[in-house]
């Protein structure tokens, strides 16, 4: 630790074992050389109890493999992303004990449960039947992140019944992931119905002027609904991420 | 008249006093310069049953007072939309039976009450308090143009029951104008919620990524609900003016 | 049904059999859980009087034989759009007596014609060869809802004869769908020859600045006709659904 | 109250003094018309123990007293938003009590102290001397309903040692609100430092290439830092409201 | 043919075989359906001296061999533009005396040698080797059309000596096409050099923030030298035609 | 002038009074500093027959008047565009013989009648009211650059007939200046009518999703005529002077 | 200075005048708040020879003044830019001896003449009148910097002969910064002639498609000539800025 | 060259052999024919001392093949870049001494290793895994070129303390090449490290509202640290060229 590194450069200051010349050069480079800012990630990784997670697009197999082997050297679970199926059948050869969802083109390999977290569920919601591979991503990686879920797929704006009819999920939810393609409606329907935190994410689902995602992304971003948070187009595990980091508060 | 002009050249080839030729010259500029042209485009005045309306943006007092008063001796109604406070009141110092309503921006002046259009009523629903300008230049129109109306303000998405608390009088309607900035998601509700024709007004209400209404817009272009039609930006009247017609079919 | 069932609350308290409490508590979730919503959706399908659509883009042909199957057992006609070819063939082998139409990328499976609708003819109108498709789709859709229809295809603003050389076909239309890629300028055209609601279809035909009909899609936001309201770049189906809800008033 | 009105029918069924079927008919509008819903508002907003908040852009002077004048005879604190320098000074008038902050343009009325809310504290940090009214925005929102705040203003990232210098600030915070505009790179720099929410508010602070809070926007949407959530350009507001139901889980 | 029928119509009128009536009600849909539509078609393709183009992309092979065989049979040459090489192979074995140019993607079938046009040479200008392909389009076009041309490829402005190294033979040409992707700069240097029209064609050539060609649109709408026009992005095609329209005058 | 100097030099080498080496030195900056460069500026000019036209915004009255007054010392007529009629007042103050065109926003100062130019007219066709400033811009560019000038205003495409009617005087013409904002259509059917060079001005008339003109422009771009080049929004001056370098060719 | 604080902690240790307790207490912020920090940031400031430069959009004038005091305090020369006329008046009543420059929109106080810096000079070029102001910018920043200038207004490239005539002085510069609006033309056409980096600054000049400087942008990120980097629009400080830093180098 | 026909010409009037007239004439096009062009390109590339850099994207292998023997003959090095894997192949059987570095898409054949260039270190800095490509398509230009670089791969500002750590090799570079996608806030952090010039490159790297590199576009060019330069998406090249101009003032 760096505070004991200065301590210990003042007491042979203090004792003529160390000129101040030379205490000064010592002292120079600690802002940036030191321990206080290693210490601070490994810390940060720690207290966030999340394994690393491999983000599988533009990774070959042979690298995916690789990382993921040294994770589990290190008794981590691991949760790769993006994966896409003919690289997910070279890791799974590799690692049989992992489970790969197609959907969401996720693979876990779990080895130890992972512990409890949060103080009460995530619920993903869902528009419509494309936007769902996204809605799992998000879902496996809640669970991955040992956050109890609850899952409302197909539930869009246009069929307002579907969702008003799970009233009873929505109050027992904690924080909400609210996926959505097309307009991106759903996010303001929902944060109407709840006062908890949503985290909207839109999806590129759509053809035209959905422009890849973008008119939902507007749409969340213009939510007449307080209490809405938007990630990045098709962003389901970043909303994930930030829903445990909520409900772990 | 145009057929009159017709009549003339083949009266005098059938009395023998034009040649066959000369007449031919006489009607070969028929398709363009004539009054067939005239007549659809008058017959289609007349059909649509609606006086001329007048943008009043862009137009000076002046440009605008000399419109209206050729149409008000022609003996028709008068609207004038996007007419600014100051432009009004000079209006209405030369006509002062007109009537100016300064959130929409619209003023009428009504010598005879319009007749009595369309099966049902036009059902005008707005979303925020700041879309009423826009879903009030809407409902202006829509009765200078002689349908009955019903008109339900600030019942935005972030609130359904404000919506829902509504249903008789949604199902009473005939065609449905819905108006909303902001993420524009009301129009995919309401075209949930209903089984008839709905037009969407995307509004300029928002800032930052609103981008003038582009957010809207975008929002009801790619709206998840079957058989919503969209019109530009702050639309109002191309709203109404669309909804009459499909009122009056 | 949800009446049977408050009905049925109801004569156990009349009755005595039931405290109002318990009534109360059972009664509580109405609103959201309840069968009222559910009737609405039902209500709504059958007063549309259209069997669901298939949306056929990023199914397999396994589910979208799923789905076709378990329509058809309940007796619907079932259409599948933006159906690939390879999928097509799939579902005929299912479906011998489907027909798909390659252009337009759509199979209908029929079973019983449907009831005719609708006060007039859906008119179809597109601008280039390259726009058919999507105009196709619309046509089809417009058949399989039970709608007259005529279509004139073909008739693009650089070569108005073509178009002017039709009125009485437009003359004898209720609804117009108007199809266009590049500059867009086709529905205004049309808008200012009938009387009628036009509804303006973008598609993405062109290359360069047409930017996937965003071009045409501004184009039509900005008719300087009235009465053109606009559907999503390519959405065909969605013109025809809504020229059905306005023809079947 | 509906409970109540519930309640009341079944007494009345209870006692004989209503048949079943009159009491059918009185709950038959229940889901739409009905209690439930003004309930789950009501709810809601008791539940987040928030007064109504006035957005006060587009508002004249006379609306927003006259909406502020009845949310203090219902009892509620009440906070006015985007409120012009002019405006503040006619409501000031009226409520003498109030304060406007120039800067943020809000103006509070506060007759009871907000009751105390949140796990920890909320700690806005703000990049530039220009970001400062959004800041300062969520900085007011958040202690209006009820929250511990930190404020870490000119902490941007072209100048790191200023935010470094402040690490104990941060490890203190439980939520935390960064705002920025130009390249919006603050929040991906926090987010890497801490292990908590972070709400990232683009602003419209910039020239040029900013287009308006574009390139923040866009940067913060893209952030490498997973658990940054985004809200829209300049709402201070809105990110503090979000905030506020994250701290209070 | 329309005036025949017309004039058949007044003959029968002179001869006292139709009545003015008859006739009236004989002519009255000229204007629409008639041959001076056709006519004014016919008239400008033959003032034009252009036969038909054939647009190859997005044609089968099939559909291009059979326009262009119904063309043949007209006497008319043929041009075939974007033409993919598969296709272009189909085509020359129908019609092996067709010449196919790779790199411009067009082929042509000359039966009789196009009639010469134009008051001076059209000089076809581009920027880089990679505007090639655009700038080989015009060249095949002009030539098609009956006008001589000249053509000096990769005078981008980064190396201004190979451009003013040909100053002859710019003051030779009478109208310009200026090819050129990434910045789109060299239409502006042109413009300075010459007083003859010079016609911009931005192509899709760069990477990155070229946009597919924007970058290099904008350009060329903003030139600084006057009398430069646009044609669309990659519109070889069109910017040769209109090059022929103005050569011709 | 240049050749003068390098005569001189010559003349003093052949008169023995300069060395080939003092001449050499003499010499060897021609190519950029020299005279050549500004002789073919000055026969540009010359050659175009055009005196300088002075663009009005953004400068100063005084800057103005200053340009004007060398210009006319010179014995050249006067063009001012974009000048706001504040300054035109002053500058009219100087030079009474001016004329300013308010709507146009030019002032012309003609000392002598601008020499006939051209093959024929030039066309100014314009869609809207609204669309006439930049067109009348057109208008007196072309007729100060000493060309024949018709114009046709209000013909936009929703009425056909206006434009239809006018065929006469379409047949008339030589080039082609067609302005509109809006959906920008009207170029395409002018091009569809005329077999002569279109240029289309898109204008920022409009609102909303035409985006400042961008609606327009992109629609021009993508004309389904062909012959149809483009120039900047709101360019009457470059689209007129384009038009008289193609009618002079 | 913090060196010299350290230094003396170090020294007070070592005559045995404060305890190592004592010591690591003032010593314990250093890494953040501390010295290093500050050091690096103060040493940044020196080895760049540059006072604070002050951005005074969106200062009022006190703001400005106060700031400007401090400098001058510490005995700094001091810059304002972006100082509106208004404003500028007030900080020259209160610093008489400093100077502005109207144009440009700058103010600089000058105490002492900055220190000459940089290996040559630095050549600024620009297209347009109306780009002057930025390009002014940038050459009242590089002289303050205490860098050697040239300036090169109005060469843009529509008229090549005015900077081709400048060739000796483009042969003398040691880096370029060229400024340029509408198609941003000028970078690459400079980029060809000389072998020194060029830094492009986009202004935003122009009107319609330049899009506020957009055009420009893309044009200078996608030029053709290597070598040139860009920096905001209408940037000029920034490029000064960096043009300083490299001819430091 | 050029020089001694001018000396020729002038030798010729000197001795009597040529009238000053025929001189005037042989010396009217010197300006753009001429040597003077062509040796201040060769000059250029002299004194730039670098060899032809082969662009490889959208070349055949044979093209590529071709214009690499042609360099090869002339002696020089050569670097492809932008190099498909399939092409490289082919041609390293042609040049088995090159060498094919497969991510950065980069081949070089070096016969004389090139003369060391520069005042200092190029230092290359990249944000995460995916940004490598680009980052050392820079860092083979920069070695290519004569210069001595360092690299700094996976620095993201999501985890400072991974650029923190490195400050002595920040402290050593003399020009910074700093490659980020996603967000592209590197840059900022890095300039305000050190006080040299940085280039930005941003990458294509992310997804979603990355928008293929606009988000770090835009970020970069709104970078709040002075002395950022930048250059278009994924040009590592153009961003090592622009340093090595700068490193080698």
């Amino acid at each position: 630790m760096n505070a004991e590194r200065i301590k210990e450069v003042l007491e042979k200051v203090s004792a003529g074992r160390m000129s101040v010349a030379e205490a000064l050069t010592a002292l120079k480079n600690l802002p940036f050389e030191g321990t206080e800012w290693a210490t601070i990630d490994h810390h940060r990784h720690l207290r966030q109890g999340c394994p690393e997670v491999i983000f599988g697009e533009g990774k070959t197999a042979e690298e995916t493999i690789d990382i993921a082997s040294r994770l589990i050297e290190g008794g981590d679970n691991v949760l790769i992303t993006r994966l896409a199926p003919e690289n997910a059948a070279l890791v799974l050869e590799k690692f049989p004990e992992g489970q790969y969802q197609a959907r969401a083109r996720c693979l876990t390999i779990i080895h130890q449960e992972p512990q409890a977290e949060g103080r009460g569920k995530i619920v993903i919601i869902s528009a419509g039947t494309s936007d769902r591979p996204v809605a799992e991503e998000a879902l496996i990686t809640a669970r991955f992140l040992g956050h109890e879920t609850d899952y409302l797929p197909d539930v869009g704006v246009s069929g307002l019944h579907r969702l008003l009819g799970q009233m009873d999920r929505l109050a027992a939810g904690s924080v909400f992931i609210v996926v959505a393609g097309m307009e991106g409606a759903l996010p303001s329907v929902v944060g109407g119905l709840v006062d908890k935190p949503v985290i909207a994410v839109p999806t590129s689902v759509g053809y035209g002027a959905s422009f890849g995602g973008l008119a939902a992304l507007l749409g969340m971003l213009n939510s007449c609904a307080s209490g809405v948070t938007v990630v990045n187009i098709d962003n389901g595990f970043g909303a994930a991420f930030a829903a445990a980091l909520i409900n772990r508060l």
